[in-house]
């Protein structure tokens, strides 16, 4: 366990449970800051560790290494989605000071405890619901309308444990509960205690005009703030581009939606950087255009990595300031548009050549890669773009990430 | 000896000799760059050991600590004005990849030297002499007009080893060797290998509209760049306020002082980031707005600081690309003006509160502590603001680092 070097002068100590590309790009605010970052990694290689020198190698599902972990930290924050519940409870016995607090757990880790509540308080979002048997789905299709949208309520992480079906003959198999879990772990990295709640989420395949997402961030005292709410394009190459802010937005559904985000992170005490990722509807009432909520994801996201570069205060930054509760920054927008494209791993193994090759291509681009070996569907970095043109900064963000994932090769 | 982790992928390891606040700022962006950073550090509380995980504890001026720590890096690059020419020298005969190179040590180190060399490569400077002698320096003011300027060659770090005199009487006691040594030694943390060149230097005492400063960058390939021109101001503190780009300046004057800043960085071969300090004048025979160059300094420096918030490509991004020959990035500014103020030590030891009070006061600004002891007169970080309101910004710095300074309390 390597002990955290404090700065002199009274600063803090974050820990950061996983040693990924979140704690990672955590550390370049924290140096400005002065706060010192202390990761408990997976691995001695994990990308966080590469950067940060209090870096230990832990599990996180081992409960007395995240204890001695907690114990040398002011504050110790993490991925709801990935730290079991039992390990959170311990350290919050402990007195450990956590954000976003254990309670949200559930929420981030069941998508059938999240509808509930967000149900509960008022969100809208797409009609679902929880369905424990075939009979059950066939009555919620028949009510919605075919085909509906499946999801394995634990499993649904970057979209596998997902089915578009036409009947209840396509999830069958996860009516059954062994199978289930089999698809539960197949859907990503979980590592939770079992299943929260039964059955399986149902929801309404609805229309919509584009996928939008709205970043907030809440520290414990109460401060928020949200910034520009972008529009997330899913490309060809299996990554994602965010356009910030989104264009031609009807700034009344800005404002309505920006407030609606700000009030769920009240409303849930959520601590620290939240995204909410939506649809925008046209509502069929009155033709205005509407946003349903789709989900929430309570960490720093890949939809608010544009604002590292192109906002006053970036997610990390504001991230650890609002897990120290110390005052938030600034959110507004640095260039009237920042097009951020994220990199998954392709066709070069050696990115340093490609990555050569790109800076001199384009003295404008920031580049920021996650120091994780390359591996096919893998994200590895992210670029973005800022400036007055926005097709401009669309052709350069899509250049860039197919030339590093090796899509064009000039 | 701490060897440095690699991120995968074929990026290289940057060695830095010196763990002061010019390696703790090439950090950031490293992250984003995947390049991996290692630092001799003169103590393993130095602050950039504090955010780096390779750093090794070594003295520059221990050419075996030197020789071993730089065989783990792909290159080498330090503070010219601080690492001895023999060390130099050995690494060089080591095969040891230098920027800049061990070439400009004397230049770096040596008014006289420098001088010199400017003069050689027709650029417009103050009238100045070696003076070996009272007799010499009695003529050389005599001849450009009473009080003139002395340094100690070596000496003249940071403002200390320098002198405004009006009789040679006034600096006797420097042409005695001895007493010059001395001089010397207490002009800064200077570890050079005995005098380079005999004398003091005299300049004429001009009169100048104001203080400018231009940052450049060139790479060993040849690729050069330049920032926008910026403004110095001794601020009442001690400290200085860097205005980005410098109010009102002369266009032509501009593009002239560029073109000159990057001739000089080809003529000297300079590799990585160089600042040109310069004063603006008014030409006698023309009336026209015109410059001298005052003093070069072959790495990052604080006139450059703004550029990390400011410019779409920092400094200390700049200076690792460049000493890689990466292509280098661009060196536009991101907002019509940037203000940055340098933070001296002050009446706060305990600096946490303190700055949390200024995040709450001022939500938008930019604050980079160096995680040094608080101590009076010595640098500890820098803030920096943007905007269009150039007097806002320039209250909002003044605010900041007088708060921080403990000069004002609220």
């Amino acid at each position: 366990m390597t002990s955290p070097q404090r700065a002199p002068g009274g600063f803090p100590v974050v820990g950061i449970i996983g040693g990924g590309q979140l704690a990672r790009m955590c550390q370049p605010p924290a140096v400005g800051l002065s706060i010192t970052l202390s990761v408990l990694a997976e691995s001695a290689d994990s990308c966080a560790a590469l950067v940060i020198p209090s870096a230990s190698v832990g599990d996180c599902t081992d409960v007395e290494a995240v204890r001695a972990f907690a114990r040398q930290c002011d504050v110790v924050t993490f991925d709801p989605g990935r730290v079991p519940a039992g390990v959170l409870a311990t350290l919050e016995a402990d007195g450990v000071v956590l954000h976003p607090s254990p309670a949200l757990l559930v929420l981030a880790q069941d998508q059938i405890a999240l509808r509930r509540r967000l149900t509960a308080i008022g969100v809208a979002c797409r009609p679902w619901a929880q369905v424990l048997d075939a009979a059950s789905l066939q009555a919620f299709g028949d009510q919605v309308g075919w085909p509906v949208i499946v999801k394995a309520p634990r499993g649904g992480y970057a979209g596998a444990g997902v089915r578009v079906v036409s009947t209840p003959q396509e999830v069958a198999d996860w009516f059954d509960d062994a199978a289930r879990d089999a698809a539960r772990d197949a859907g990503g990295d979980q590592k939770g205690d079992g299943p929260l709640v039964e059955g399986l989420l149902a929801e309404q395949q609805v229309s919509f005009v584009r996928e939008l997402a709205l970043l907030v961030v809440r520290s414990p005292s109460g401060q928020a703030g949200a910034w520009p709410i972008v529009q997330t394009v899913h490309t060809g190459s299996g990554g994602t581009q965010v356009l910030a802010p989104a264009p031609g937005l009807d700034p009344r559904l800005a404002a309505v939606a920006t407030q609606e985000g700000l009030r769920i992170a009240g409303e849930l005490g959520v601590t620290g950087v939240m995204a909410v990722e939506m649809f925008e509807v046209t509502d069929p009432a009155t033709g205005e255009p509407a946003y349903l909520v789709n989900e929430l994801t309570m960490r720093p996201h890949s939809s608010g990595h544009w604002s590292i570069d192109g906002a006053v205060t970036g997610q990390f930054e504001q991230h650890l300031r609002a897990v120290l509760d110390l005052p938030l920054g600034e959110t507004s927008a640095r260039a009237p548009w920042t097009v951020m494209g994220s990199v998954t791993g392709g066709d070069y193994p050696q990115l340093y050549p490609a990555y050569r090759h790109l800076l001199a291509r384009d003295p404008g681009l920031k580049i920021h890669l996650y120091g994780r070996d390359v591996r096919a569907g893998r994200t590895i970095g992210h670029v973005s773009v800022s400036g007055p043109d926005l097709d401009d900064l669309r052709a350069r963000a899509t250049h860039a990430t197919d030339f590093l994932q090796g899509v064009i090769t000039q």
